[in-house]
């Protein structure tokens, strides 16, 4: 039995444990849970003959370094600051890693070690970064080897509630850390090249530049820019590209509206507010409008704000019960962001029954033989419940099959890795299909930035 | 003679330098000019009699401990965190000390082995901080004396050019630090209260809460939140004021037409733009709208910002050429606000004939024998000349005044302090009346937080 230890057993190892478990008789694999809650591991294993659960606390060395040598390969779902002990443990024992994170620092430095044990540590392989990076490469290599040379590359992904879970005005609900929602966009200027010119977008624009696209079946979203744009750009080997830009999916609305929560200094995270235990929701907005004896907080806001009556904005604020008197923030000295988070949770909290929903969409724009052209790539992944959510399944699947093929010998090349490489996304985007989560391509005209996407 | 220390021979120094050399005779004093650059030094100094230039490495211990061992008392207008070194010498010599600046939590900690010593640290005691400290506490306190309770106390100070100098649309020239002028606001939301609510507002929103004050003679200003309001609440001695709110003065349309680069996110200091030197201000401009290849950067701008074509913004703009394609930026690996300091400076540098101005206003509300009352004082300081300007004699002034009266033993308190006891801001404030500091207080009725006085 070859032994598969994941270490992390929350809520987006679910799809990762259940394919292991499920291939672990033809595979003959033992798959070893380990998580710092036994119940949860537990939970994960569900008694199935191929796997076992432990308890493992990631800061006890000996606990750590005698179940990482006890197993053939590791799997690292824990947050992405704790990979760096584990990559040393794996260093010292000659496991091959495998993680969904993006590549920090610490773990680039062990490249060249890595390198000379020949030892694999994949990273970034799960739904972004991961699915993204190989459902992009395999249509840049494709286009690569027909002699083509990338003139445009747009790549947007968002998680979001399936269509059939979706029952509010913002037609969204959280799949995933709230707190990274409440957050995006801060810490800089977004930065895009759009036809060769750097562009850069500051937070208090960022929701109002969105740009609009259409998935087949699935109709309108819009994305607002990542930040990062242009990390990729060397590693895709896209240097002399002329348009490039990476954005975050929202159904269409929710920018212009989020954008009120921006504008009144809600999502800011660096200062604790006064007496926020005690303060209302109401108390809450209306500590970001000016002092007024005679007009309601509703007034006050609409006016500074000006928004019109008829608004759909304000019905968005309204249903988020951000006026209400009476509910308290409960929270002792929280920042505007963390109150906002509480308030958002009251309504975007997915139900038992809710399902949700991955978006992603590539756009390849590109000469060849004189003639430009563009692809347009898009994949949507619907969750099976709350279990199996579309963000389990598009982040674990990837992750899983990796692991898999690391062990079987059919990935192969070593040190600090992502899935770029031919010999990891082709087969892994090949057995993806198998669970649904497939990419459909299609030959659009060559737009190159069309201005008419644009939302001011 | 009595040794007068003063480190630091910089533009803020001259009336300083100035006062002190006029007062040598009959006080009998020697001024020791002491800066990094001799001639500078020698320039302030003018051969007077009872004056010496020394050149003085602050960095040099052996130098700098044997300036102030060799004086009576020490200036230092050095940058704020070199006052430190400064400090310790003065304890280990026994010098008493003066600065123009903030008490630093490294300054505080001297507190308790100055007061062992008798040493007297006087901070604060320039214009802001400095004179706003004092001329407040002299109301305060005589609204105290009498009984009153304080309701109310605004705040506002500016540097500003003097209106016979005034010539461009923004009504604005450098009379400062640029830089600090860019980056105002910067680093978290302005907290204030008004009507006892805490309100905060984000840095995106600052400059569109702006009020309106008047000046007997000249005329309206504008003000936007500084972000410390409540920092001398309660050494003011006023932890149960309703309203406190303390501002930036600039003449009315100032801070509206500041929001555009605000908006475009030419004030953000986090990251440096892609090639910078060979920008265009055309280019620079541009970097903040989205691509579009038929549409001018003008009318991009004003869609963006919904600035109509007959709005004076646009003239403002226009004015400072930020749509030149032929003026290039020429710094290397610059920020936004670099670049946007660069662009204003070839505009708002004050001419050689050019005046500056000082303008503060302050208003008390409080509650006397039942009735509800306000004061209002302002104060405006005209400059006599670039050298003389109102800046360096607001600064200055107080500082050297200050100086003399530790020296003579008029003001006897010791330990790290601020000026806000009658023995220290009492004869200052008269004493400045002479040099045309001149706060002219007139009763007005009590408004409270009259929302008039907001422009949303």
């Amino acid at each position: 039995m070859r032994k598969i230890l994941v270490i992390g057993a929350g809520k987006s190892s679910s799809s990762l444990i259940s394919y292991l478990l499920d291939k672990s008789s033809i595979e003959n694999l033992h798959i070893i849970v380990a998580d710092v809650s036994l119940e949860i591991a537990k939970s994960k294993v569900k008694n199935h003959l191929n796997g076992s659960a432990i308890s493992l606390d990631i800061f006890n060395e000996v606990e750590r370094k005698k179940a990482i040598q006890n197993s053939d390969i590791v799997i690292s779902m824990l947050p992405a600051h704790l990979h760096f002990s584990v990559a040393k443990d794996c260093l010292h024992f000659k496991k091959n890693m495998v993680t969904a994170s993006y590549i920090s620092k610490e773990m680039k430095s062990l490249n060249e070690e890595a390198i000379k044990n020949n030892l694999i540590f994949m990273n970034e392989i799960g739904l972004d970064p991961g699915i993204d990076h190989m459902s992009a490469m395999q249509v840049i290599d494709s286009i690569r080897n027909k002699g083509g040379k990338m003139l445009l590359f747009e790549s947007f992904t968002g998680g979001l509630v399936a269509p059939e879970s979706d029952d509010n005005l913002w037609n969204y609900k959280f799949t995933w850390n709230p707190r990274n929602v409440i957050l995006a966009g801060h810490g800089g200027a977004a930065k895009f090249i759009q036809e060769g010119t750097y562009k850069y977008i500051p937070y208090q624009k960022l929701f109002r530049r969105t740009e609009i696209i259409k998935i087949d079946g699935y109709g309108k979203f819009e994305v607002y820019a990542n930040r990062d744009s242009l990390n990729y750009r060397s590693i895709y080997g896209l240097d002399d590209i002329l348009t490039l830009y990476r954005g975050t999916v929202r159904r269409v609305g929710f920018a212009r509206a989020w954008n009120i929560f921006v504008q009144l200094g809600m999502t800011d995270d660096s200062y604790t507010m006064e007496n926020s235990e005690n303060m209302s929701y109401r108390d809450f907005t209306n500590s970001f409008l000016a002092y007024n004896p005679n007009d309601s907080v509703e007034l006050k806001l609409r006016y500074y704000l000006k928004i019109d009556q008829d608004d759909i904005i304000w019905e968005k604020l309204v249903e988020l019960d951000l006026f209400n008197p009476n509910k308290k923030v409960g929270l002792k000295n929280a920042t505007p962001a963390q109150i906002l988070e509480k308030i958002l949770k009251d309504s975007w909290t997915l139900k038992e029954d809710d399902k949700d929903m991955i978006v992603m969409q590539h756009l390849f724009g590109y000469e060849l033989n004189g003639k430009k052209q563009q692809i347009e790539s898009s994949m949507v992944c619907i969750g099976d419940n709350q279990t199996y959510t579309a963000m389990a399944k598009t982040v674990g699947l990837p992750l899983a099959m990796a692991t898999l093929k690391i062990l079987n010998g059919e990935i192969t090349t070593p040190g600090v890795q992502l899935p770029i490489k031919k010999e990891v996304y082709e087969p892994i985007l090949k057995e993806l299909k198998e669970y649904g989560i497939i990419f459909k391509e299609k030959t659009v005209p060559y737009l190159g930035y069309n201005p008419n996407n644009v939302i001011s």
